[in-house]
């Protein structure tokens, strides 16, 4: 098949315009983030970013980045990135997410972005990578492959 | 097949019997499990659990226990139950885990605690699960497939 | 935490009483899996099983059976595992799977199960794991995380 | 961090210069493979493409191809292009995989693409899709993550 034509992109525009600042205040009600010293940094439609600098609190026995923390903020920008392209009255959940670890995460800081795939009605499917930046280089640390679900007329899970 | 046979259990006993105080002195080194304020408090061949109490610090907007504060302690607890399979002079890295979340997690505490399916002479199969705990009543909310390395040799990766 | 109390099972019974006859014609329309030479050997509510004889047309380079002929039968006893707890004029989807292959494939049959973890109105998790019998004694060669959608109003997608 | 650098690539060339020729042979070896019709199109260092023609007998119930055949043909391709980086002698053994599906498998032919992420000396990370080809468009049907081992000195496991 070398005529193989390049995959459509799926994405559709957000639906709900004021998405940016849904998913920010959002995010900032998100104890565990703010907590961690994770900021949101890029907020675009089906991509959000969030950025963390290295804290000796966040580490694991041999000094670097704990992978649970580098889950998590992977996590969290998964999800925002499905929120981006959900309705304004709809809330997200994880539904499960896998997660690679390609290199021992040292470094001074470390982005973490989560790109929508496909946004179904129900289910979105996002990809996520964190880097890590030392010395001015940067090194991809982890992937991840995450499933989202939109949820609506639940009162224990607003946006 | 109606006579098919259980299947063998494939564990081996440690090969370290000091592996209960090497694991637990090395949880004891990661600072973001403390800060969490997890405690680990089960410790068997193949098999560890850790508790945590419910802390709205570890919270996302929806007011559960963070996806990622679950995967990070499930991550740890997969990750100490090979170790205590492992050499006595050997490091445990995550190579990548598949989390599912059954459940909002909410609850007074939780249990998380990995069971090792195959120890390998590099590679290591745990399988984990969250329980909350809410009056009195338990529920699995989350589980875990993770795989873990033995890395022994290597400066930066020490138990 | 020495008190912690057993998880409750959450699964409910089946709302089609015709679901195993319901299941097993589902199974006959998969041309792939009578193809490889699988049988659906139980139907339980929220658990199947299918057998598989060895065959060297499913094998793959080292003589074992290939890592993706596994996944195929074990997605689908998962899929209809998760199909006997759906409505009657529901159709089941793969959203997506996790495999580890614990040991080799090697054996004179196989016996493939998915037994349902949590049953949603949407998404149902299951778990599987395939065994390989080898001289009348069984080994676990692989354990799957799945997630099944219940499809719902689709013309091209019945059970 | 608006000045955050790419991320490095980290492939190393091949060590094993005749690569190609041993991998297609591998290949060639894999009776699973050829019997389900599938085409090795493309081998480079650290990516492999395989093609599979639409086969009603590779369908599940809704008549597209069953998400167990785009399982085992990814895998494999995500097999192969770990193997093109790996010593002449050595085996590959798929560790676990991921697989998302994104859409319905529905297509005259479909492509499946294996791209080494990073090249360790005993575990390699593999992304992987899948693209249906239907009416001159292509459409992404699923996605993989896979962890692949380097296996020497088994007289079991062998290129």
């Amino acid at each position: 098949m070398p005529d193989t034509p390049t995959p459509d992109a799926t994405l559709r525009p957000p639906e709900d315009p004021g998405y940016e600042a849904r998913v920010r205040a959002s995010f900032d009600r998100q104890p565990f983030m703010s907590r961690m010293g994770a900021e949101m940094t890029r907020v675009a439609p089906g991509e959000v970013s969030i950025d963390l600098p290295f804290d000796v609190e966040l580490t694991q026995q041999h000094g670097f980045l704990h992978g649970g923390a580098i889950a998590s903020v992977l996590d969290a920008a998964c999800g925002f990135a499905a929120s981006t392209l959900m309705p304004a009255d709809a809330g997200v959940l994880t539904i499960e997410f896998k997660i690679n670890f390609l290199a021992p995460a040292a470094g001074e800081r470390f982005r973490f972005t989560g790109r929508v795939r496909r946004a179904g009605r129900t289910v979105t499917f996002v990809d996520g990578d964190a880097i890590a930046v030392a010395d001015g280089r940067a090194r991809t640390v982890a992937t991840m492959q995450a499933t989202m679900m939109t949820v609506q007329g639940r009162d224990d899970v607003r946006h």
